[in-house]
């Protein structure tokens, strides 16, 4: 059979290839990789919760649990690793009469297939944000909030870089991805502890919540960029420069033209009367922007995170944001789960002497990532009064931002394994550690209600939605909890 | 290059096949052929609505006329088509670089994540259905449905069996799957013509509805079975008899264990407080289900409409239904768009003489499918003043539970090309028709406003949201809107 397959692949190989693949099977892992997504993005997510942790960590823990690292239940040929080291494949064939010959094509196209949901889930999850964010807010933080982003992503991104270059002879374009995953700040899960502390309307947590908003954005052109530069494997100034203008000129022209078809956008809609009126159309241009942006050698996501931004400047923002949420509920998991699965944490044990090279590397990222944000509280002017370690400790936390790098990196390719093993390290450390040192450097919880759940149900318009679903709202999602409320905190 | 795959094949053929296929390219792929999709489906659909006829009918010829029969946008590699006739590919090449080397893979993995995007929309399709069908309402319908809706499903399809093989030579296999295409009815369809004629709290209405309900259980039931002979190719009197027992068994054995599932599902769920807390569960039951299914031989459709009726029961019911609105909207039109755009409508051509054959089995069909339903009024008893004729031709209409058979169909490969194109058109037809025809044996319009809009804003409960996206209840879905109001016409 593998023989005749040989033979007959020297005309159209992929092709008859996966066209033998039986596609009920494949279908019967898609199910059973969902349902092992799911389990462990819920149970990851909720534990994390218990703590006082982002859900978001314990999906991505959760992820490891369940990938290469731990059971072995969802693994991707990326690693190197065949059918025969999965779990899910190795179930079907006790349960479902999967044949071994035909093992090799299922587990091969359930993997693109997982690989596929994922990347939507994180296209949708970028759709979201952008759909969260308002610009004119974005544009009314200030110039102190500018200058602590920019700090911010600058600082970091250039000790990580030069660092790894020059003391681990990492690789440029390896060494600039890691670097541009330090740039990253997760605005959900700092505006969460700053709520719970009663300081999310202090000077400082204003100027936090800002910053971190414009991280997002520059961190999104980053990405980006760095994405482009590893499809080359190497790094050109004059294309460099070139993709920062591209990447800029993208995102401001679709907010630019976005202004005129806004309102086009409003009245299509407005004529449509089947179900899916508001969610189609939007998907349709979102995935268009998404295409734009990946022809012009840009990251998809950026596309569907212009798109997001576009929209929510009109009126039918809260309708799409409430309908977007089951999706992105049920796509988004998918993606960080399946950047734990992908990572190899074994890499890191140090019970194994050839591992020290990467433990350093990741100690190296910590303490980097750290320092980078902690100094861009003292770049605060004319405020004598203001905790300036307080701003740099609340932009620590890396959060999903971080993740979405080291997935992007990880799936292109430009990253070896220990150094994608000590992103998703820093990640994760940044993020434990940054809410008790929060509370440790803003000693004096002002109230015990928390700021958020106050402002959005003042705050949210849709009053009867607020009051039915209230866990929706309230709940995880940094980012839609949260920035629905960083507005509101920086006009007070 | 592709010799040295042909070389390197000899040990995990396809898993290192799959994997030299540019991942990023794929997901270019499939974002254009959502894209796609999307547009044919909401252009379908609206003006399938404009003009009276359900909006899935729009979708289909959407379908149809983006795919293999007109446009070559969508053409999938079941029809022996290569990437070379796919106008997105060459799209690909002509916009994303892609090479004319890498085509055939790309072509390959796309089509395959499609039609596991489409196989997810019809599960969560079933999924949406179970959901609103309501089991006391099912069992109190009443004897005279229950005699309608059996008669309407042996009928036509021991007629459309029989006939097929005895007059047309037809295989058994690919002759009962057309039977068994033949014996659904959509609820949708007429009862949304009997609320525009003011006419679903009659007698006759109520009778329908209860039937159509009723046919909807029996059709999933015939499905399973006959998919599963379809795997086989041959038929088997035993088997049968154990599929059709299986099949009735995971149903009722579902049901009954889900009275004592009920009460853990929602304990777990009021316990969860991360995003997705009700959608994620739920979607891990039914794609469990579903799995279940799939493993013992029947349809995973089963499984997942299974699931909802079994957590129709629970107090999260409306929550759950009202989230999975937007999850359906997006999945479910790939698969209608993906029926029409594997039909090649082509075989059908009356102008091609080797047609003609499928074209008197297409007229045969038609037939079959009116007769044998028409008849069904005739079972009638104890009602002299009923209008039997009225009741047979409510029960005509096929819509989407119809193309689930013929896409299911196609899938398993069990039916010709001409055979499945036979189906479509007749599942066109008898959509088309019913609605005149309707209207023409019950002639008098009784009032204006229509009886569906009335009997969702007294019977939905939260009203909140009906007011604030009527569209979304009172339009399209045949399933939501209407099986909200079979339950209340029932009661009255």
């Amino acid at each position: 059979m593998q023989f005749l397959n040989a033979i007959s692949s020297s005309v159209p190989l992929l092709a008859s290839a996966t066209e033998t693949v039986d596609s009920s099977m494949v279908m019967a892992a898609v199910l059973l990789s969902l349902v092992v997504i799911y389990f462990a993005s819920k149970v990851g997510g909720e534990l994390s919760n218990r703590v006082g942790l982002p859900p978001v960590l314990g999906e991505l823990v959760g992820g490891v649990v369940v990938g290469i690292s731990v059971l072995h239940l969802l693994v991707f040929p990326e690693g190197g690793t065949d059918s025969s080291s999965s779990l899910i494949i190795a179930f079907l064939q006790s349960t479902a009469g999967l044949t071994p010959q035909a093992a090799d094509g299922v587990f091969a196209a359930h993997s693109e297939v997982i690989s596929v949901l994922a990347e939507l889930g994180v296209i949708v999850l970028l759709f979201e944000i952008g759909l969260e964010s308002n610009l004119k807010d974005l544009m009314a933080v200030g110039i102190q909030a500018t200058i602590v982003a920019v700090v911010g992503v600058v600082a970091p991104f250039a000790a990580g870089t030069v660092g790894l270059m020059t003391l681990f002879g990492i690789d440029a374009v390896p060494a600039i991805f890691a670097g541009a995953a330090l740039t990253a700040t997760s605005i959900g899960i700092t505006s969460k502890v700053l709520s719970e502390i009663g300081r999310l309307n202090s000077k400082e947590g204003q100027i936090i919540l800002g910053a971190a908003v414009i991280d997002d954005v520059l961190g999104i052109i980053v990405l980006a960029v760095v994405a482009s530069l590893a499809k080359d494997g190497e790094v050109d100034v004059t294309k460099v420069i070139f993709l920062i203008i591209s990447a800029t000129a993208f995102l401001l022209g679709a907010i630019l033209l976005g202004n005129f078809f806004n309102s086009s956008f409003v009245r299509i809609v407005n004529r449509l009367k089947t179900r899916g009126e508001l969610v189609i159309p939007a998907f349709i241009f979102a995935f268009v922007m998404a295409y734009l942006a990946a022809v012009i050698q840009l990251e998809a996501i950026l596309g569907a995170f212009a798109a997001g931004l576009v929209l929510e400047e009109t009126d039918k923002r809260k309708e799409l944001q409430k309908q977007v949420i089951p999706i992105a509920d049920m796509l988004v998991p998918i993606f960080f789960v399946t950047v734990g699965a992908k990572t190899d944490l074994g890499v890191l044990n140090p019970a194994i002497p050839t591992n020290r090279e990467g433990l350093i590397m990741a100690s190296f990222l910590i303490i980097v990532a750290i320092i980078g944000k902690v100094i861009t509280g003292l770049t605060v002017f004319g405020q004598p009064e203001i905790n300036r370690l307080a701003i740099g400790v609340g932009m620590i936390p890396r959060g999903e931002v971080g993740l979405v790098f080291a997935g992007v990196g990880a799936a292109s390719g430009a990253l070896s394994k220990p150094l994608g093993a000590a992103i998703i390290m820093m990640v994760i450390l940044t993020t434990f550690l940054a809410p008790p040192l929060l509370r440790f450097v803003f000693p004096d919880p002002a109230s015990k209600t928390t700021d958020t759940e106050k402002l959005v149900l003042d705050g949210a318009g849709a009053t009867s939605l607020t009051i039915e679903q209230p866990q929706l709202i309230t709940a995880q999602s940094p980012d839609v909890a949260n920035l629905e409320s960083a507005p509101d905190s920086s006009e007070s």
